[in-house]
């Protein structure tokens, strides 16, 4: 059987393996350490390699654009060795951020029944016009107006840019033209078209793409879309390029509000919605200017600081916002790399801590279209929640800090490589088990990590109702640490960090406050309407926290309401869902508008019910077994 | 009698003059050469120097503003002096420069029965609103929006900018604010309201200004009005930056097409305009942020090149504007020193050489509201002229080159110092007599004393209907040059330029040509609508060089039409004062627009008759002399 030699670089280690084994095999016979969460299967993508020579095939490539496979890449997992090859094996960030684009695409699906011809406001006419000579010396704009108004446009908006273009490109035409416009824009109505392009001679009508776009504290995600069709042509997403002046909302209202620190924060934002069009169009092949709508949902903050508005009345008491309803402006106002006449759509927000992330998420979740008793929330830094039916929306923010981030938590860190993800603790030896994304040694616990280890504590024993570690237990896991009380999650010598990975009291109690001002949320929002808890139908989670949530265990510890699991439903980022629905139909945008309309808003801060009701949510379940009946139940089995 | 010592700085000599002496008399003592073309009256304003130390008194300051005068300057021909003094003697172009904003100063009158509170635009209104509190958290925007709303003012349009401000001014403001903003606007009709600015705190309503501007090829003129009085405060004027790139419209597109030509050129003339609105608002004491609105007319050409439209098909076969309905603007979008938010009415243009020049002039001239036959007039490097009554317009534009404005002409030059501007011959001795601006040594002729030139050729026989000059007349200034007959106007040694300054065979075909095309251009637009020329009641002479015409001599070269002189009317800058019109009054801009839209443009260049009207009329005054009857009586009278 032939052999081949497999290099792999750049620590320039050599694997002879036959003919047709794969990359990942090669890999381990050279003592290559590979990233393989999903086994082997070919799904994650994280074990990316490119290949910079010889010749392989790949079974899969799943995860890889065919820009990428021309680029050398291949997943390890699925790719066999034809010849002696050598392949790159890139640090593992590289290869985050080349997935990145894909780790959080989700098939969308065009709304049912979409029809752009009555839907979509963006359009394309084809215009023949008489040349003009000696006897017809109207002016090229009159010429085009009057051409527009047979084609049904009148009195349209030409920006200057437009204008400017106008002559040379109906000359460059032979005087037939293809206009691109907008047959209304949201914040005027009724309203003038607004022209956008104009190219020379005659085109399809259907090149016509738009992005959506959902501005993340964290991170920021870019749809293309297709707008005739209604097909996501590209999903991508990356890091905010504000974090590096501020983890969250608050710290980045306080860099934005000294001097220059607002144009700074919109450039930072900018440039990254700037390099996601980029990518997404290089990825689909569209020109950037061919995208001509755009569509932006954010929380409040993000959005004031996308358009550069003030926003520190946001962040100080009594907490106002600049502007709510945005105007809609073309896209080179605020320097977005596309269509520089785009018009780009600001979706509203309702209140500082309500945005326009959640009206368009109530919108994309459908909740404004059922008459079941629905609870939308998004859990992030802030937890947001609705409440409400097709008839109304009571909205709230409670602050919930940030240590189901990971941050405020001795060991807390972002859902990234070397984060415990998940643990479960044996109830008769209390040894944990753990999982760590990337199968490195840990550095830390993420998000999810810590909200099962909270249950996982609580429902073996490890700590009580209040939170407190029970010592006296038979296991070197659980002592008194330099902050009180720890159990310890994994000894020193198995992390990366070289120290024990402790979960304390403190940090228990942090948990304890951010979970409890979340359940104190929907206490207070039921007992505003007068309904219970219990009533609530639909509990629809949204964000990515959601996506990683274990509902089992977020009930255990009185984070969710204790209900049947099927009334739970995960949606992922609704936001940028929303975004693109209000990009495709006029409709949409006016059904958000009227969300956001009909949204109340309650302030927590100044609610006293709220303060009860956290205090009595600071304990696990819950102060009030009662409202907890499954978790009860479980409880007195498990201890039994 | 007490004596004093005046010193004249940049020469440094001394004059001793008794107390109460003329400045302008110890000038003379000292030999000091000081401008005085109005012979001593203080009228000119020529004759401006600097006090720079002691004693003097002012009997007159007319042409000096307040600011002028504490800068020290003094009419030399109307001060005294009072005790030893020191005074500087700018080079005649800094007093030029200087001058150059009164010169072309003629008062304006508000419109009769102005009333702001109708037919001003441009509004302001005081907001008080209730703080915001943890029980109202309504956006700032919206709580705006519903106090404007109470205030009569509908979903008013507000720009980034003005948001951007929004916030903190409010707060400063303690939740009162003054908000100006433009009821409507023109291009958009009916429209939402259009907000400007916004400041703190309440404020009278009148500290509103705007500026009407006239670009013109050559100069450009503009006008500080306070809107709610109407007062024009300042007048200024200043060459169009564009010059250096091109003295006339074609040389300008031509340069304006070249790459970055367009933007250059822009630049240009913004420039021009913002250091005249800085004049103007610093002579006012008016801060450019509370100038709120402009309105622009010019030539097409200036027009397109103000907002850097394309221009080149203007001067290409079949002559075609880019835009002659130019959409409203704000001033930031063109770089004016103004209210960045302010808004841009550019008045609009008829045909690529009837621009908004015409259109508001014809408004300003009040020929759109009568129902007498009218020729309007505006002589330039074109001829432009419209014939119409109340009910209808026909314009046309004559080529007619720049001879008139003293290029193509061997001693031609600008009408500035040291030019001839008027030119009599002795019809005896054939000796002439001349006018040099500035009362210096001549360096060349201007348009108006090649015009009264022609004439007096003409009517003393000097040279034929033909333009012949006679070389058998028995004077020395005739005779044959290198260029044909010419003959000498001024002896090298009477010249600052050390040669004879001469009108040539050649300069003199140049001018028939040109007041041939002006004249043909009238016999073409009385024709086309089936009238004589002597029918016309009205004849109105728009434009700086009607300012300088005697239609005496005009009518003897056949350059305006034969008629009692009764009927013509100087008009002087009628775009400018368009301008004015269309800044107060809505209505104003309206009717602007009613006059472009009904006025025909006539194709010169594409019609027949033209050309015969062209050729009859090269002769002096005409190939038919019946035309002329009052030229016929004198020359029979003169030749007798």
């Amino acid at each position: 059987m032939t052999e081949h030699r497999v290099r792999f670089q750049p620590n320039n280690v050599d694997a002879n393996v036959p003919s047709g084994a794969l990359l990942s095999e090669a890999a381990a016979l050279a003592g290559v350490d590979l990233n393989q969460p999903c086994g082997g299967q070919g799904r994650c993508g994280r074990c990316a390699v490119r290949v910079l020579d010889g010749e392989v095939r790949r079974r899969s490539t799943v995860r890889l654009s065919a820009e990428d496979v021309a680029e050398g890449w291949a997943l390890a997992c699925q790719t066999t060795v034809l010849g002696d090859v050598t392949v790159e094996v890139p640090p593992q960030e590289q290869v985050e951020r080349h997935l990145t684009t894909d780790r959080t695409a989700t098939p969308v699906e065009v709304p049912e029944g979409y029809d752009p011809a009555e839907d979509l406001t963006i359009r394309a006419v084809n215009l023949t016009l008489t040349p003009p000579d000696m006897s017809d010396q109207t002016d090229d704009w009159s010429r085009v107006q009057v051409a527009l108004a047979r084609a049904g446009i009148d009195e349209p908006q030409a920006p200057l840019d437009f204008l400017r273009k106008l002559g040379p490109t109906l000359r460059e035409g032979d005087w037939e033209a293809h206009i691109i416009y907008e047959t209304d824009t949201w914040d005027c109505q009724p309203c003038h078209a607004r022209l956008i392009d104009i190219r020379p001679g005659h085109q399809a009508d259907d090149r016509l793409w738009g992005v959506a776009i959902d501005i993340g504290t964290t991170t920021v995600t870019v749809f293309l879309v297709e707008l005739v069709s209604g097909a996501v042509v590209a999903q991508v997403a990356d890091y905010n390029g504000q974090i590096r002046r501020g983890e969250d909302v608050i710290s980045r209202i306080i860099y934005a509000s000294k001097d220059g620190g607002a144009s700074e924060m919109q450039a930072l934002v900018i440039e990254t919605i700037n390099t996601l069009i980029d990518m997404a169009c290089k990825r689909a092949q569209v020109s950037p200017d061919d995208v001509v709508k755009a569509t932006i949902a954010g929380n409040s903050t993000m959005m004031h600081l996308l358009l550069a508005l003030p926003s520190a009345s946001i962040r100080l008491s009594p907490f106002i916002t600049g502007v709510n309803h945005m105007p809609t402006i073309a896209a080179k106002e605020i320097g977005l790399a596309m269509n520089p006449l785009a018009t780009v759509d600001c979706l509203p927000n309702v209140a500082s801590y309500v945005g326009a992330d959640i009206t368009a998420g109530v919108r994309s979740s459908g909740m404004d279209e059922t008459d079941d008793l629905t609870l939308f929330i998004d859990v992030g830094t802030n937890g947001e929640m609705v409440l409400g039916t097709r008839e109304w929306f009571l909205a709230c923010a409670a602050s919930a800090g940030p240590a189901f981030e990971g941050a405020g938590v001795q060991h807390g860190m972002r859902a990234t490589r070397g984060a415990i993800e998940e643990v479960w603790i044996n109830s008769a030896t209390y040894e944990p088990s753990i999982r760590v994304i990337g199968n490195v040694r840990p550095a830390g616990l993420c998000g999810s990590a810590l909200l099962g280890l909270l249950a996982e504590m609580f429902m073996t024993g490890l700590m009580d109702k209040g939170g407190n570690i029970d010592l006296t237990l038979p296991t070197e896991r659980v002592r008194e640490g330099e902050h009180g009380p720890e159990y310890v999650i994994a000894w020193a010598d198995e992390t990366s960090i070289g120290r024990d990975i402790v979960i304390t009291h403190v940090d228990i109690d942090n948990l304890l406050r951010a979970k409890a001002a979340i359940y104190a949320g929907f206490t207070v929002l039921a007992t505003s309407v007068g309904v219970d808890l219990a009533d609530v139908q639909r509990v629809l989670i949204a964000g990515n926290f959601g996506k990683y949530i274990n509902v089992e265990k977020a009930i255990q510890i009185g984070l969710l309401p204790d209900m049947p699991w099927d009334r739970f439903a995960f949606l992922g980022n609704t936001a940028v869902r929303g975004a693109y629905l209000a990009l495709l139909k006029r409709e949409e945008r006016e059904r958000i508008k009227e969300i956001a309309n009909k949204m109340t808003y309650l302030e927590l801060s100044a609610d006293n019910s709220f303060y009860e009701a956290f205090t009595s949510a600071l304990f696990l379940p819950h102060t009030d077994l009662s409202l907890f009946p499954g978790v009860a139940a479980e409880l007195s089995q498990a201890r039994a």
